[in-house]
């Protein structure tokens, strides 16, 4: 069998019973929707939205992030971009990348057009996200490394899997619609930093729509365009990790997720996290004598401004947000990242009592964090690989949401994810909660 | 200055007075709307036709070859794949591909969406067609050896600078499209073959339209994300031919661009024009005792059929073809190539006094054919590559159009292009006019 055959069979058949994989199929819509609608705003948003709505003159078609609607593709390619605009969606390490912000789009406005109920919406975002994962593996690091971005190359094959799942094409179609994806996926890492970054992901979501269209039209391309040769995984510095595709349908990789709970670098976030501990554990900042932080090595070459003086510069600071969180600042407000933060007197104290100590023994998703406070050393150790719970994972994503939208906003969301989640809501209902002015 | 501000430099000032570009981006014009209406009933162009017609619900847009309308970004793709569908339009050995059929759909469906003028439009496709030959000789053979179909990549790039200049962009916002483009830029040559191989023409239009429109929405992207570190070239085994950008606006390599005139693979065409010199000075079938072809070594494992019997092995058969040529089968129809010519006896008999010739001090764009007739040798040679006299190639186009479309529609079309050409048509007439049903 092709690659693509393997992924079409299991995109097509796949019963997605794994009860794992449907919680954190949930909980990726909740969060990934409560960014978007987050992003609206952004410059890039409104960009990719006004060209939706420039080029589709009706009012049919699929919903809109901050309202209006376009057909299905551009849709995707909106609600893509606007979703990864604030960098604030999910991770996966196995994919190496940010699946959500591709597979979600095209799944939404596919079951929006073609009218698809809850549970097959549901089975195709899980199919889509799988398969997104699964070729992002399979693609291996080497493809990352030479410069491809994997949430757009690799989201763009989970994209077409969900679109593809949406509109019911059958294997040999399905594996169409993935091979023509073969020949369009792209999205460079050189992008980052700009606006070319959360495009990659609404790129992606478009593909992934196109590509199924087309196939369920009819068209025909060759049938190991992925891995033969000069295929996709040739042509594109890919690892071809043949493991990578085994168990599929049986076992689940998509759960393994990651959620970003702070509105600042991911390099951060191990620390952030095993800092909250500590002041869980009731530290009161006026105690904190000294503080050391252990980090992988490379991260102090991406996020360690000793003394940041910009909002921007903050989002890039072990020692200030470690500073913010030990005072119970909310760090998963987009707000709290400003000049005013950086400048606070109380703040800048404690940051200038913090001490960063590179551990190569720590892998680049741990840190841990010692405090001095009162005579007495605490300690707390974080690997944000590890946050696999989804009954502890839910309540923090709703609080990132009310911190984000509103508390009021937040909570309808939630339930129309709930009501979603349990098979009585439609995927209507989600698309029109996105397309809602903000409150 | 980056690769991106010299093309957009270029694509936004450049005056397009050269005569002889100013011919060739006519006769493309011709030659695209002739190869496009002919292939609109193509199952590929079917597909994406229908694609753009049930993802636009309304009757604003840009027209469709075979009617109706769409964005401006679904109908750059669908008709830059119903022009590509018969694999008969015109091809750029510099830029290593077919330039018309990614930049002109681009530049006539925003032409049309923005209500363009004839100059502008004319000046669009004219930078559009340039920017694609030499992003695609700055990218190399290098480039297309390692898989990459620059029909598809370069392409992309032309297509922006064409539909970027169409809607009045400055060379800031031209050169930030451009660098999208970068991130976006796709096609693989795996797909040859298959129907993948004319979508690649239309996914290039159709990203040209979009990464225009964004950029005019004012989005940003990386500003060296064509030659920068792990940027489209490095990232896509381009050779980053510095050369190849040298005289931009003053030289135009465009005009180097081959046209076909038989229906079948490129590598017969020097034959076939060989050939018809033959013929051309009273050659008559029945006189002819022995023919001998000289031809590139290559093209033996490409195009060598000895004895086709079905009309696609017809298209591959040097042996066939030039008893067509030399018994006055018109060659530029697309029905000649049938199982039944295959199997007519005067041709089978004229084909079997063919002798094939390796010829290693030909070029692979040439041929020779020595034919021995009443005891007497004729000869004659054809390079494609100098096919270069404009007014000479016309008639040939008309007449190609002729046995495509019927003579009535050649002529109207061609009434039509030259009315565009001296600036008192409208590119609102030439879609009108690829939106025709055929005769």
């Amino acid at each position: 069998m092709t690659v693509a055959q393997t992924l079409a069979q299991f995109a097509v058949n796949a019963e997605v019973r794994d009860a794992r994989m449907r919680s954190f199929v949930t909980l990726s819509l909740f969060d990934w929707a409560t960014v978007g609608i987050a992003g609206t705003d952004e410059p890039v948003a409104r960009a990719a939205r006004s060209m939706a709505l420039e080029t589709a003159a009706s009012n049919q078609g699929a919903t809109l992030f901050g309202g209006g609607r376009a057909s299905a593709a551009a849709a995707a390619l909106a609600n893509g971009t606007t979703s990864h605009a604030l960098d604030y969606d999910d991770t996966h390490f196995g994919h190496i990348g940010h699946p959500s912000v591709a597979v979600i789009p095209a799944a939404l406005a596919s079951a929006e057009t073609a009218k698809a109920g809850p549970e097959q919406f549901l089975d195709a975002v899980a199919v889509g996200l799988e398969t997104a994962c699964r070729i992002g593996a399979w693609l291996g690091r080497s493809h990352y490394e030479a410069g491809f971005h994997q949430t757009g190359t690799s989201g763009a094959f989970g994209a077409t899997a969900a679109a593809a799942r949406i509109y019911g094409l059958d294997a040999e179609t399905m594996a169409e619609a993935l091979c023509l994806t073969a020949t369009r996926a792209a999205g460079l890492k050189s992008q980052f930093g700009t606006m070319g970054k959360p495009l990659n992901a609404g790129f992606a979501a478009e593909v992934g729509v196109t590509s199924a269209l087309l196939a369920r039209l009819g068209t025909h391309s060759a049938p190991d365009a992925i891995e033969g040769v000069q295929g996709f995984g040739p042509t594109h510095a890919g690892s071809a990790e043949t493991a990578a595709l085994d168990g599929l349908g049986t076992d689940w990789v998509f759960p393994r997720i990651s959620y970003k709970f702070h509105a600042c670098c991911h390099g951060l976030h191990a620390m952030l996290e095993a800092a909250r501990e500590l002041r869980a554990g009731g530290l009161v900042p006026s105690d904190i004598e000294h503080i050391a932080i252990g980090t992988h090595p490379r991260w102090l070459a991406v996020c360690n401004k000793a003394e940041p003086t910009t909002g921007l510069q903050a989002k890039f600071s072990y020692r200030l947000t470690a500073a913010m969180m030990l005072s119970g600042v909310d760090t998963a407000a987009l707000d709290v990242y400003s000049d005013a933060t950086c400048a606070q007197g109380d703040l800048c104290t404690l940051r200038d009592r913090v001490a960063m100590q590179p551990d190569d023994t720590l892998s680049d998703s741990e840190a841990w964090v010692k405090v001095i406070a009162g005579g007495e050393t605490l300690e707390a150790h974080h690997d944000i690989r590890s946050d696999a719970d989804p009954a502890g994972i839910a309540p923090r994503l709703r609080a990132k949401a009310a911190t984000l939208l509103g508390r009021k906003a937040a909570e309808d969301l939630w339930a129309v994810i709930a009501l979603l989640g349990s098979g009585e809501g439609t995927p209507s209902e989600l698309a029109q909660r996105i397309g809602c002015e903000r409150d």
